[in-house]
């Protein structure tokens, strides 16, 4: 059997997240089944971040066994021909045998987006979640740079994800306005929230960034970061922030 | 009766266009409904670009008359409010009872994106014309700076359109690799074609674009470009471009 890595990016809007569920379109179905359209095997495919329903990827890694003798390039062809344009495969190569998309990444990054303006963007309220209110980002900063570091992250957790360890390293977490993807633009003005750690608890990025939110906009003071962190209870943190703004950017592996 | 001007962007992937068509969404329509529910009146809306079924606007001018004496920013505040996510008003002003935002315009700006890729990108899919050759820019470029100027654009008028003048003043016509909006993307390439003319024939650039990407792919010679215009004929030139890939980015007014 062969071992194929495959970095891949889709556009989560209409996909019911990564993981296989009956009935419902995902990431990880469809790609199951072009790969036992196109191979005639049943094949599990395992991804590095298991993103939940209306979040992007632009890096998405997934691994799977085939005892297919397709070479990688035309297997690339033969799936991106088949999922186009919803999921498209920038790369397949062949990895050792024990190489594990999942167990294996070393760090991901992922993009959080936020479109201060008083309405929605047309052509960006796919990709970010727009916010009406000012908001203060030295006091989001600060309050980032409470987060970096190995934690408990407990008061950052959906309750989905209870089963694992809470413990995380956040390597970085930047804040930073960024250029508005169109050539006018006076009104609007975007804001990204980069995070790469080592993992990520049950819905993590999206309660920081829900949490970041209202530091920024004073109703969570940035001093208090430490005790939301130490109180291990999701009620301290803040509401989490909507899928659509979320995107896997890349997975490192060693 | 007051003279409103509005600038509005949108997403065309869901409309059947600007133009008001009975029982289809159309962005004109939308905005009369919502200026109808608001304002209590009857009011036709005039666009200065009947953007096609597709294609989006960053920078699209309109303007009503209105016996109505809300306060503009309330207005633009109402409508969006209605229309949101899909339209947006960027800004509405007061302006002398003659002004037309069709008649007045004085030029506008297109960008057409095109992505060079074997497969369509997920998040850039609804904006571009994923094109799967290699173009030749250089070759584009000398093609393209043959419809600079005052000419007659027959040859790359749409069916549709036949009623009136061809004639129309092309004032800059360029074409360059832009960045993708995303953070990691190696694998693609962004065309941008930024076209400014005091007017366009029906289908204009998507026709232009349509041939400049014949060219591109060596299929017409730059240097045959000034026969084709000399020819009047629709069949001289290339197809169209499809409508995703089109944009409305400005309106000129004096």
């Amino acid at each position: 059997m062969r071992n194929l890595k495959a970095v891949l990016r889709y556009d989560g809007t209409d996909f019911a997240g990564w993981q296989v569920q009956p009935g419902l379109p995902t990431i990880q179905g469809a790609l199951m089944e072009a790969l036992e359209r196109i191979t005639g095997e049943t094949t599990k495919v395992v991804g590095a971040g298991r993103t939940d329903a209306g979040v992007h990827a632009l890096g998405q890694v997934a691994n799977f066994k085939t005892s297919s003798n397709i070479a990688p390039r035309n297997l690339r062809r033969a799936v991106n021909s088949m999922l186009a344009p919803r999921i498209r495969i920038d790369d397949i190569e062949e990895v050792p045998e024990e190489f594990d998309a999942r167990k294996h990444a070393r760090s991901k990054w992922y993009r959080y987006s936020i479109l201060l303006a008083e309405f929605p963007d047309p052509l960006l309220c796919r990709y970010s979640w727009q916010i009406r209110a000012k908001l203060d980002m030295e006091r989001m900063q600060a309050a980032a740079q409470c987060l970096v570091g190995k934690h408990d992250f407990t008061s950052f957790q959906g309750s989905a994800g209870k089963n694992r360890s809470p413990i995380r390293t956040v390597y970085s977490l930047d804040i930073s306005a960024v250029p508005a993807p169109y050539p006018t633009d006076q009104t609007n003005s975007l804001l990204a929230i980069d995070i790469c750690a080592d993992g990520f608890v049950y819905k993590m990025v999206r309660n920081i960034v829900g949490t970041l939110v209202e530091v920024g906009k004073g109703k969570i003071q940035p001093q208090h970061m430490p005790s939301i962190l130490d109180a291990r209870d999701r009620d301290e943190a803040g509401p989490a922030a909507p899928a659509q703004g979320l995107c896997l950017i890349s997975v490192q592996y060693s």
